[in-house]
């Protein structure tokens, strides 16, 4: 190893902690702020008690069953691989579970206390309100990503990384479940409560009672501003902490094979390159982001929002091009700089995603324009309009990815390193996921601007001051789509370095169990024979049907989910006006602590049933139908779920910005009338909107986590499926 | 080969014709009845008319499409494996597409013509009405099932199945690709056609002008109901058509192997008996069908139309498991008697998936209740919950086709034949498919019965006949939702026998090539070999991946094309009000055939685009990406097809129910009040059943057609993907 592949080792802890100290000097700004009026303060303390009492016992509850599932996971790892490789896996398990929580736990706190000091500053200016914002939501972004980092590297080398570097990656998988399966319930609940105070605000807030968004007589709106942190902050931070810390080790999973093949005659310890090469290259990657968030300053007028984020986030996408060239050449020096282009794939899948995003789901452009028209003969057709988009945006990512992968695959193969093709995905994905952290911070920064107009409009500010946060909070409803987008895709472009690492881990477990080792008649390596995941035998196709039917099922449980708990909000909040027709006048308070509590019980209660079944049918399917199943049920698992997630994703995003389009007053009858608040055609565009609530924010980005579980707990289970 | 084998043989023939035979007798006995009072004769006419307008032109365009595609194909064939393998495919091609097409025109013209005979029959007793209703239909389901029988053994026998058996299975796949082309542009032509007609006269007409159902002055009501002919009969025939068809030849294709191996020193010729199975088997089925129908003649007083022709199709399901026991133990003696395990197996699983899909779309249950529930809250909640249910809708059915498989094929290994396994799989498809006959007769019921009806509405006849045709339609919705659960269950069944067709065909053709041939390590046969779809590997990863996108593409483009039918339909409703006010007010009759018209030419335009991405995909990847990956595109665009199907199909019979569920009274509000026609609740369920409307009789059985498609379409040009 020579000097610069050890400095840029030492590089990561460096980066890493450079980012927790940005984290803190960021959320040190934000904090400084003034909190603005008496009456702003009310209610930024309703949010921030709202949204700490779900927070308290959601974790609660969340790391009873972590506890249970370490307990397990150890006992069972140990009964067959050994307790050594048991405890191991439940430490790690329970270190990924603790790191994820408090990633999310700290986000949101600084989130929640950005809201009014966002909503504060617009009274001054766009710029100053989209600084604090952005911020804000960086401080969440920056975190997520160092602390993965940090997470992964301490664990390594706590388990003996440095003495036996080709080991340890086997023996950290458990981080990586820890921190899906945290992140499973955390975006489950988070998804369960913010639809249900959203859902049952809107139809019993809108519809019935015909009050506008955000009003204070409507007992749900604190609990429809809370959600918007627990769902979207804490949900995605946790969403985007696993991603990293799964397709990391995955990297470093694959990493290892080709470490082994390092080892030669001339040089006989290798080149441990392979192994660190992914975290260096998303420690780079933070330093990007850094810059990034920084970089956005704005100073004069501001037309369009959107356009002073996309600035920053060009920044570190070329920042990243040259730090993936850079890190690439030194650590992995045989690859004929054909890495390097694989990273760049992944860079520009990154790109290709946003714009993909933004085509299906801006009002630009001419999906949402459809879905608008539709409106006009009423509510059916406009359902029928958004699902046929929803269906159809698949089309380009699913053609996106395939080109990447391909691309990524055969350069990978060129080098002509033996696993080349494998890591050469690895590597795209890497590059994909360089900019993480700056993709988190516009996504935080979509609901901290959506609860700063709420609190303006709560708080009676002027109409130029609404202008401000509903400009930030047009901007905010983009960002949040795109990272939908994101972290779909690079969960699409994971999935193959992801099963390729679990099946090593299976041929890894099927040599040292020296019972069914397979030798290949064509001198082939270990390796490849074990890569086998051949759907023409039943169990396989087995495995990868249920695979399949698991995305259907799961969605079906979240969305029912938000539907039971929404109507269990929509009766309170009909009891406490009919209880107290004062609330209605607006002389008297609505209890707001009563609806939040409904939504905080609610998302306690139905994130299990679809948490386990995500859990269960892995298991199960692996007990059963074996280790090849088990492969076949995560690989079509995954390609299903990201067309899925597609679909809702999207097709949410589609009918709530056809909502807009028309609100916006762009669409016109036929005798050339616009049609705004109030007309049929209105009235069905939010019906579109309703139905889109639990797809977009609940089933879909529960459906990112799902994927990665699928892998990480089949990577941890694996000595159970191997018998 | 023994003389009873012989006889089984010939047996393939004679009740083929008795099949026909019994066809035209039953089409006799249906047109020599009276055809009701001259009104209805009116009515009737229009009925006629507008259906071989649209018949016509239809199969004008679908027959230029085939011959187009039929000179392609044998190019294509003729350049990679030669002009006889290429002429062969040809003219194998244009018959199926020619006996596809007949069945569907013959099935569709008594079905037309038993509507008015339905309703003159309705005047007199229920269960007259329900026999003529029953056996006009049977026409239709018989006609299908002798046709494709006659049409395979002919084919076979004139391409050489006589002096080489092994080889003419080879010979005949174009046979089912022509059937799967042709059922594919009419499912889709039809599904168009009618969801336009019904969409369109919904919304403008119930929606828009407030008139009842089935009402005279609106103009898109011929329209309508020449869709329930062209949509339910002509569709639904091609596409069990061509599942006979495929399947059938799929299995011959297998036994080709077991028929090899068969070949010892003490019986050099091997038992033909495996070849032979899989058509004498679907000939004793229709036997079985012909006395199911021919015994539903009720006496007495009905209760339950359901529960008469319930009756009928257990006689038929008995009658199977005799014949399946019967024809295994003569023609494959050697199983064990665990074939015909498997075959009970296939009965058994027809019988559990008439049970589920009633589960789910029938109001006596949960899931149709609950989206009932949802629809007080408004056509948000109800579209959230049908869709809930919709996704749903996957898990019985996916389990249940999980073991079926999974207990065939180990049943079948268990016997100790060469391949038994998928031979095990193949003999539980074929004992699905024993009762076709009986289920289509029961699937052309439904039409028949409900455009009886709408003659009786529109030509006013009393309550009492009204209340008649009302009993038989709600029997009618039932049975057509069953027929497409046991569509697509056959076609999941059906999934892993024909790509191990598809298999066998690429093993076959690198035999033959001597390019590649593959020599197995461990000894095992060449079929085994070829007989990998590994999706470790990156190309067929992204074929199955594709082929996943595939099916929700698709479901999009189908789904639009009823929107965009059904907007021109509502424009010229609109046109024909405003111009001549005298149609609304019942003095003047509409313009029915201009309704038809739109209707006729949208179906033509808009299965354009679904058809051809259908037929592009595959081609796409099976010439960029080669054979094993266009076989992962296969295996996993079927899992996906065979889910969405569902959830299309049971989603959208789920919303219809709940609608009916409403409008008999069932639902209460808080108060104990009924909410029927008229009440918010009702509106929000009418919602619910238009959006579902293009799910379950366009996108849901077009997906049905389209799996087989895949399925033929690879086998056919796997030549153009082993190079």
């Amino acid at each position: 190893m020579d000097s610069l592949q050890t400095a840029l080792i030492w590089a990561v802890p460096v980066l890493g902690v450079i980012g927790v100290v940005t984290a803190f000097f960021l959320a040190r700004t934000v904090l400084a702020r003034d909190t603005g009026t008496p009456e702003m303060q009310k209610i930024g303390r309703a949010i921030f008690e709202g949204a700490t009492a779900y927070l308290r016992r959601q974790y609660q509850t969340i790391g009873l069953f972590a506890f249970v599932a370490a307990i397990l996971l150890t006992a069972i790892i140990s009964g067959f691989s050994g307790f050594s490789q048991g405890w191991h896996t439940g430490v790690a398990f329970l270190i990924g579970a603790f790191m994820s929580g408090i990633s999310g736990f700290i986000g949101m706190f600084v989130a929640v206390q950005a809201n009014q000091r966002t909503a504060s500053a617009a009274r001054r200016s766009l710029n100053e309100a989209l600084t604090v914002a952005l911020r804000a939501g960086a401080v969440s972004g920056l975190l997520v990503v160092s602390l993965s980092l940090l997470g992964v590297l301490g664990i390594f080398y706590i388990f003996g990384g440095a003495s036996d570097p080709a080991r340890a990656p086997f023996l950290i998988i458990g981080y990586a479940f820890g921190a899906s399966f945290v992140a499973l319930f955390a975006q489950l609940g988070g998804g369960i409560y913010t639809k249900a105070a959203d859902v049952g605000a809107d139809l019993v807030g809108k519809v019935e009672a015909g009050l506008p968004e955000d009003d204070p007589r409507n007992p749900a709106v604190i609990a429809d501003l809370v959600g918007d942190n627990v769902g979207d902050c804490a949900g995605r931070g946790a969403d985007l902490f696993e991603s990293t810390a799964a397709e990391n080790i995955g990297a470093m999973i694959l990493g290892v094979a080709l470490f082994e093949v390092s080892k030669t005659a001339a040089n006989p310890a290798g080149n441990v390159g392979w192994i660190f090469f992914p975290l260096i290259v998303l420690a780079f990657g933070l330093l990007a982001s850094i810059v990034g968030v920084l970089m956005v300053n704005p100073r004069g007028t501001i037309n369009d929002p959107m356009s002073v984020l996309n600035r920053g986030f060009y920044v570190t996408a070329g920042l990243s091009v040259i730090f993936m060239v850079f890190v690439s050449s030194v650590m992995i020096p045989n690859g004929k700089g054909l890495f390097a282009i694989c990273g760049l794939l992944g860079i520009a899948m990154s790109l290709v995603f946003v714009y993909i995003t933004q085509y299906y789901t801006s009002g630009t452009y001419y999906p949402v324009r459809q879905i608008a028209e539709a409106s006009k003969t009423g509510p059916a057709t406009n359902i029928i309009s958004g699902l046929a988009i929803g269906f159809e945006t698949t089309g380009m990512p699913a053609v996106t990815i395939s080109v990447v992968l391909f691309a990524a695959y055969k350069l990978g193969e060129h080098t002509g390193v033996a696993s080349g093709g494998i890591f050469g995905t690895a590597v795209a994905t890497m590059g994909m996921l360089m900019g993480a952290g700056y993709i988190l911070a516009m996504d935080s920064f979509g609901p901290i601007t959506d609860n700063a107009g709420g609190i303006v409009e709560m708080s009676d500010q002027p109409e130029s001051v609404r202008d401000v946060t509903d400009a930030l909070d047009s901007a905010g409803n983009t960002t949040k789509a795109l990272t939908k987008g994101y972290a779909v895709g690079s969960a699409a472009l994971a999935a193959f370095l992801l099963f390729s690492a679990y099946l090593d881990e299976v041929g890894n477990l099927r040599l040292t169990k020296a019972k069914d080792v397979i030798t290949s008649p064509t001198g082939q390596t270990i390796w490849n024979v074990a890569h086998e995941v051949n759907l023409g035998k039943v169990e396989v196709f087995i495995g990868g049907f249920l695979g399949a039917m698991l995305i259907f099922l799961f969605s079906s449980f979240a969305i029912r989910a938000v539907g039971r708990a929404a109507s269990g909000m929509i009766n309170e909040v009909r009891r406490q006006w009919r209880e107290n027709p004062g609330i209605l006048e607006g002389t008297v308070p609505p209890d707001y602590a009563a609806c939040v509590d409904i939504s905080v019980r609610a998302a306690l209660r139905e994130m299990v049933l679809p948490g386990l079944l995500a859990v269960a049918v892995p298991v199960i399917v692996g007990v059963l139908l074996k280790s090849e199943a088990a492969a076949g049920m995560l690989m079509v698992g995954t390609m299903v779920g990201v067309l899925m997630a597609n679909v809702l994703n999207n097709g949410g995003g589609a009918w709530d910005n056809a909502k807009k389009f028309i609100e916006a007053g762009n669409l016109k009858d036929d005798q050339g009338n616009t049609l705004r608040k109030g007309s049929e055609a209105h009235a069905a565009a939010v019906v579109g909107d309703t139905v889109g609530d639990p797809f977009k924010d609940t089933a879909g980005p529960s459906l990112h986590v799902l994927i990665k579980l699928l892998a990480t707990i089949t990577l941890v289970l694996a000595p159970l499926f191997v018998r």
